[in-house]
């Protein structure tokens, strides 16, 4: 299998390792219109070759689109209209409503598969690519009823070689919950580092002391404004419900604090370590 | 040496397990109030025996406090009027400022220093005890200037002994970074958790779609709120004035979004992935 991935990055050069340990790909050719990260990919080792869009289509058996979701609702429709029957397009962003959309009237709309593989690190570019990236995680595959039964079952087959179980969504249920499940997530972090670099200036002092739980709720605020603002440009609405509750319950927790109701914090505790019943 | 834990959770439970492989400690007394915790360290051999404070007291060398923050300024006190000239007594608590103004005038103030080990998990009780919690991570000794020389240098000489590196803070520049760097991730990671409990009402996507970023953020919640309420009732000022700055972030991120300002946006992330610098 030849395969075309646009877009070298964090997830794009993931799948290129994961895609060839596994033998799912013998061929894998790289298009990036960063010529940096293009050079890097190569030398990294990523992909066989980098290659224009257009004679990169023409060779693949499957073309993977992994840049930054403001784009794909240009560059799916773009290359949809370039391939043969035969040829099968999947995108891999963090939101589906506007891709979806953008190709719903396509005459090979059925050629094409939304994905989400739900992994990733806080580090970007062809030099976070790593091996096992996706294995044992999450990949949602969305409107699959609109996709033709034999792209389906070889994209299926695609993620199940890099060890993915398989979901399925429709494009807005994804939507909604990946802000939930994802996206407040980053931007809390974001808005966390934000604090704490405006508040602490002795910054000797957070290196020194910061432990292991600042690490953890400040991680996501390395990941890349490039890849993180697209996202919450297309899934402005889900985010925007979920930022208002979560701004609502820290005014609340503020105002326990402010009132010296403490009862009351404990409670909000209390019922927030009912995550444990969720999560491992 | 003999030591005696006053409070056998998470960190004095850790405590135990490595002053004992350390082997600075050869006899270790466990004081709990709370009767199953009490008899499960025995069980998990974290103490060798149970005994009331009053006895525990007369048989060691070093007492250590691990209690909840608001019990800390009547323990300490009550524990400095049984002690003889060459006992001494160290407590571990996330907060500062409350305990060291409660012994200040106490005539065994010498033989008390004021502990931070910072680390944790988010987990509670004996059973969370594990060893090497300790291990590599900051100690802030408080005050030390209020210490016995001597019984500073035997502190020193248990916190080195857990592998740990001390650093220095009179006790209210400890309670403003602590706020920072520690109690501002637990409070956001409980309201992160409360958001989603709330929004999310279909908690089967959660626990199917939830990755890494998600667990990172909200691992925090799954802390004890008889630890954490303490924390913020004594760090209250602090940590308000931290999390207004952090509501007033998150707001303002809100606002870019509602009036699609997304370089704006962008302009604050890329200000947040300048904690890069800070931490690894």
């Amino acid at each position: 299998m030849t395969i075309t991935i646009v877009g070298l990055g964090l997830i794009g050069g993931s799948l290129a390792i994961s895609l060839r340990e596994s033998g799912f790909a013998q061929l894998i050719i790289g298009v990036d219109n960063n010529e940096q990260h293009a050079k890097r990919a190569v030398e990294l080792g990523i992909v066989e070759k980098i290659m224009l869009l257009e004679d990169a289509i023409v060779q693949s058996d499957i073309i993977i689109v992994a840049t930054p979701v403001n784009s794909l609702a240009r560059l799916v429709p773009h290359i949809l209209d370039k391939i043969n029957k035969n040829q099968i397009v999947v995108e891999v962003g963090s939101t589906k409503v506007n891709v979806i959309e953008a190709v719903k009237n396509h005459p090979n709309r059925g050629n094409f598969v939304a994905a989400h593989p739900m992994a990733g690190t806080e580090f970007s570019g062809p030099d976070a690519a790593i091996p096992n990236l996706f294995s044992e995680k999450v990949c949602v595959l969305c409107d699959i009823q609109s996709s033709n039964a034999s792209a389906l079952d070889t994209v299926k087959k695609l993620f199940i070689a890099l060890k993915m179980n398989i979901v399925y969504l429709d494009a807005e249920s994804h939507d909604v919950h990946t802000a939930y499940i994802s996206h407040i997530s980053h931007i809390t972090s974001f808005a966390l580092a934000l604090t704490i670099l405006e508040k602490e200036r002795d910054e000797e002092k957070i290196f020194e002391l910061a432990g292991g739980g600042f690490q953890s709720t400040v991680r996501l605020a390395k990941s890349n404004p490039d890849t993180w603002v697209p996202i919450f440009e297309q899934n402005r609405d889900n985010v925007l419900d979920v930022l208002d509750e979560h701004i609502h319950i820290l005014s609340t927790m503020r105002s326990c604090l402010i009132k010296k109701k403490y009862d009351e914090l404990y409670k909000m505790f209390e019922k927030a370590n009912d995550i444990k019943r969720i999560l491992k």
